[in-house]
């Protein structure tokens, strides 16, 4: 979905004379060669890379630096290489590594974009329009710039930090989200479908509408940014608890307090945005 | 908001030849006065209900019981009470007591509709389209099936079913997301809200939106569905830290597991309504 979604956004800005698409997968190549913006596929990487000024790595965290092993053979001097991932911290780490003496310069980036849907079919051309986009590279860096002026082509507000600050703040405004949604869905399934199948309503589907989202992505995600995950998930869960116990005592006074603070807050972080 | 909402739903649809309303605050009922759905608005709960042959008792699920004593009082003889808390079990019980030997019949209903948003400003005719109702008297019952028949012309599902089976499937699929949203928001707010403000995509904003909801109502519906809630969101928190650990131990087997059960119970969930 990302990579589709960057290519047409690309193509169709008139940013990118030719695209070059590589997948392992033979249904995606077939998917991305009926795109528009598609101008070939390749079942290799190399074929793909050999001429690219611009190389996208769009994968799961896990496989980006295998994809980027093979990218850093053939990439052409001059060439600068980014990728989409979710998690920054070991993606930055190992394809430095990679790209060091390659010619070509990596610079991390992730969109804060996306949707419950994958694969190119579900591809849109205005995903990046006024999303935030991390680029985890020095602001000083050339290549760094040359990959934020080109999410800020594609309508998005890119913003410099480092992976370690990217995968802290990552883990809170999308990570923990994905579990707590993830939870309730299957405190959902544990008390029956059918009674939320008959009678929930939109706060609940609004709620639970990111469980819907690939496992084999995520499965990657909390892997490689697990700590972060799992302690904020636990503060989470302590903020939970003492919901719980206000609700218990009937704590009519605390229950306010908490439910005000809630509002108050979500109601300022809007603003951005709504 | 809700009773603005039927009252426009009943009114647009000609199933109402006028409408009076009541309501102890006095901006309120100049809003109420401003509505097209609108005949006439008294101060006091007399007035309103002298001649009516259905009255809808709109508030928080404390008050209701307070304005059912008063309404009760002045029913004419075959009036039909209604009321739309999101509670049943106190109001079911309280409010039998109180219409019994008036003359007029009283039965719970339920509308499984309604916004982050509060007031008649944003009352909308068609709330109630395609929305499930619960109706929590035997569905033998005369008066009963005249109030399913009612929610059936505004669009609604209608489904009968006791006030404490009512109260269960309510803090599942309402009080439960609501505590669980609520205290995402929370969480966030420790956080700082900078970061959402800033980066926050769709799945957080999505996963938090009921956060918004008035605290006023809310504290009653937890404080008169306690057990039901405080039990549910302790097996939430549950699931939650089972996902904290297979997130911790990089149990990928295991978050793959959590990750697919969710998404197909929730796919599964949405085929009634999307």
């Amino acid at each position: 979905l990302l990579g589709s979604s960057m290519a047409w956004a690309l193509k169709s800005r008139g940013l990118c004379p030719q695209i070059l698409a590589w997948s392992r997968s033979e249904p995606t190549r077939k998917k991305c060669a009926q795109s528009e913006w598609c101008g070939a596929v390749f079942d290799n990487i190399k074929d793909a890379v050999l001429d690219a000024d611009l190389i996208v790595l769009s994968s799961t965290p896990s496989s980006i630096p295998l994809v980027a092993q093979e990218a850093a053979k053939f990439a052409k001097p001059g060439a600068i290489a980014t990728d989409l991932g979710s998690v920054k911290t070991e993606i930055a780490k190992k394809c430095a590594e990679i790209f060091k003496g390659s010619g070509a310069d990596f610079v991390p980036s992730h969109p804060m974009a996306g949707s419950d849907k994958s694969g190119p079919e579900n591809a849109d051309k205005n995903l990046f329009e006024n999303a935030c986009v991390f680029v985890c590279a020095p602001e000083s860096s050339q290549p760094a710039q040359k990959i934020a002026d080109m999410w800020r082509a594609l309508g998005a507000h890119a913003h410099f930090l480092t992976p370690e600050r990217h995968d802290e703040i990552a883990a809170c405004i999308s990570h923990i989200p994905q579990a707590a949604a993830t939870s309730l869905a299957l405190f959902a399934a544990s008390k029956g479908a059918d009674i939320f199948k008959n009678f929930a309503g939109n706060g609940f589907k609004d709620t639970t509408r990111i469980a819907k989202s690939s496992p084999e992505m995520w499965v990657d995600i909390f892997a490689q940014n697990s700590e972060n995950v799992a302690n904020g998930l636990r503060e989470f869960i302590k903020i939970a608890d003492e919901f719980a116990r206000a609700v218990e005592n009937k704590d009519s006074e605390k229950i306010r307090e908490l439910m005000s603070k809630a509002k108050a807050a979500r109601l300022d972080m809007e603003k951005q945005y709504e």
